[in-house]
């Protein structure tokens, strides 16, 4: 059962109410925010007076559904009408959001409490989730090391038990790099699914809306009550799931204990190797259309007011707006050049699978890191897994498969589109299999 | 009656053959085209056997419509089967087309007879046209004057009476340019309205396979003869047209004697002046769209032999690598913006007009004009009007409209896709009143 449905039925048996949930999410940030950098607004009132409603509503006969009187966070870079709305960053200082995003107003009709805004790398744009004006999101399994990133407050707040969901967002990994590392569920459904109308973009080609929960089953209520379309019908058989494991990429060094544990938490299902060479090309053409949207996006706070971004993030501007037009014009090309490619890949598996991220979470401030012997960038480290399915579109997944030196890690499940309530499926028997070891 | 008419009733009528009208095109062009440099390849037993089998077709009842028997040049962009392919390049000497281009497929369907292939500015990339390894296409009204480009043999060709009309491709502006320049029509249908497989690519969103013929007419049959889509039907009134005349733009200066020419050219109808600044935006766009694309499909040739490439065209295309990848994305929104602006003005006005080129051909080898006592470029002079309607994708025909000390003039009449039938008959009126003055 998910946290959603144990706190659902909880709620509907009498045993606690959507105002002790929501006083029990705040004694909880009251309790570890300032050690952990999840939260970067709470809204004590706006909650409380939610929570009351939904009280209301439930005594009323009034009732939702899944999400009616549960918690919520929402990543900064959704606007939450009325609240703080920085986007991780100092030019936004002191901007108020005028409205809700559409998601974030289905969360409402749902009966969800929302209980702040979460902390966010500046602008989303960094998986390492370390930067941002209001501090680092920290990994609640060890304060030293990052929530990853860019949605790592919500990780962390999820991860610790702030909240038992909240609202992300993905543009390379940003909702399953952090979720992996901080050992909870993160879900990126297929591009488009949910609504962005109201979520400040980063590069709008890549970016998706995700959702960070307890477990897979939470991702999936959350993305089910916010989406445009009806959710699929369930009932997929995970045992006849064809699942193929991702076989190492040269661009995406995995550690060998990494890739034993997430391996591992597949080991209930008949799982073949699968070489995708096309997941290659397409971490190339991630960084070429990252680069060109992004700065697109932030060129004229960049001319205007580069003092206002964080170093590092002013410096990662100033380089991706050298890639030049022609490398995105082909990345565009090679973009759809790999989408058939792995979409024939998909006619022989159902599923395909790999570690989320091939590292566990770096000390905070670390920006290289050694995998199998070689140096690499933290940065690349964190996306290499990620990123081919922000650039392709697909549902991408990423689940606790165990740890590694006592950290977390993530196993990641990709599916086409019409496949989502297998995926799910196939969580839920991880989780269960992971549960058992 | 346009010149493919005259001739399509000639044939019926047993007053010539296509052998006749084939033979003719040969005997014109073994005379004028070392001069003016149009046909860069000539197919004389292919154009023979054609017109044999057009001539044996119609005595056998066989009647292929309008374009049955009539002589076509093709723009060496454009791939006809077995013949030398070069797009105008040392680096596809020796080339040949492995097959027909679906528009020329559809060519000989309808019955045309294909003459050879047109001389192109390298690669279509350059509307002077005088950059060719087939030397520079020549003004036939003045050889020491462009024809224009790229499509200039096309153009040169027909104005020069050596078919009646030929294919071209128009990029920034390709087929218009060119029929301005040489005194005939040139047409480029909307975006994708004739197909562009077999097509040379130059900048792919902006890439429209065009007509040129020597009246309106003449280019609207052979459109109507390649179309996916059925012609629409005729019967629009002329008289009730709103037609809307664009001021002229910052970045589009105009001789004041072109002025004139051209709106003269419309005096029978009502006109009314129309600022459209979202045109100024898009000139914009065009260059960021066109050098990201156009290095995009030429960086492996850059690369690897630039010595095979003309030296200016060689210096155009490394200066349009340069063009970053945000600039870009962001023309790809603006565009979006000023379709809608565009569409707005559509609402008010049937079709839109302005001269095609503000100024009259140049001198070979010429890159500078003054215009209006401000010096330009010669190809910013002669792109100015006709690239937006590429960034745009808006059907743009250029028609005669008479002279400026002796060289021809063209009018620009653009219209939405679903107006195609008042821009022609609007473009009849415009020829018979021409022809009147």
């Amino acid at each position: 059962m998910s946290e959603i449905e144990a706190l659902a039925a909880a709620l509907r048996a009498g045993e606690t109410t959507a105002e002790a949930l929501a006083r029990r999410s705040l004694a909880r940030i009251v309790n570890r925010n300032g050690e952990l950098g999840a939260f970067a607004f709470v809204d004590h009132e706006g909650a409380s007076s939610a929570a009351r409603r939904a009280d209301d509503e439930l005594r009323n006969g009034i009732d939702r559904g899944p999400l009616h009187g549960i918690p919520v966070g929402v990543k900064d870079l959704i606007d939450v009408k009325g609240l703080p709305a920085t986007r991780g960053s100092a030019h936004f200082a002191g901007h108020r959001a005028a409205d809700d995003a559409t998601c974030v107003r289905r969360l409402r009709s749902a009966g969800a409490v929302i209980i702040g805004t979460t902390v966010t790398h500046e602008f989303g744009y960094g998986p390492t989730g370390d930067r941002s004006r209001h501090g680092p999101a920290r990994n609640p399994r060890d304060p030293r090391r990052m929530a990853g990133g860019s949605s790592g407050g919500s990780a962390a707040a999820v991860a610790s038990g702030m909240v038992p969901v909240a609202l992300g967002t993905d543009t390379g990994g940003s909702a399953r790099i952090p979720a992996a590392l901080c050992g909870i569920a993160g879900y990126k459904p297929a591009f488009g699914r949910l609504p962005s109308e109201g979520v400040f973009p980063l590069a709008p080609s890549l970016d998706h809306v995700g959702v960070l929960g307890v477990t897979a089953r939470d991702c999936r209520l959350v993305v089910e009550a916010l989406a445009s379309e009806r959710p699929v019908p369930r009932g997929a058989s995970a045992a006849v799931a064809r699942i193929g494991w991702l076989e190492a990429a040269a661009h995406a060094p995995v550690m060998p204990a990494v890739a034993d544990v997430t391996r591992r938490a597949l080991s209930h299902h008949d799982v073949a190797q699968v070489a995708c060479d096309a997941l290659d090309a397409v971490w190339e053409t991630f960084s070429a259309i990252q680069n060109s949207e992004a700065f697109a996006t932030h060129a004229d706070r960049v001319r205007e007011h580069p003092e206002l971004f964080d170093a590092e993030v002013l410096d990662r501007l100033r380089e991706a707006s050298k890639t030049p037009g022609w490398r995105y014009v082909r990345a565009l090309h090679a973009r759809e050049t790999a989408r058939r490619s792995v979409n024939g890949v998909f006619d022989r598996f159902d599923l395909l699978a790999s570690p989320t991220v091939g590292i566990t979470a770096p000390q905070l401030g670390r920006r290289e890191v050694t995998v199998s012997g070689s140096p690499r960038s933290v940065r690349s480290a964190l996306l290499a897994l990620t990123s081919p399915w922000n650039v392709l579109g697909f549902p991408a997944l990423s689940v606790p498969a165990g740890c590694v030196d006592g950290l977390p890690v993530g196993l990641q499940l990709v599916c086409p589109p019409d496949r989502e309530d297998l995926l799910f499926t196939v969580a839920d028997g991880v989780a269960a299999s992971v549960a058992e070891t």
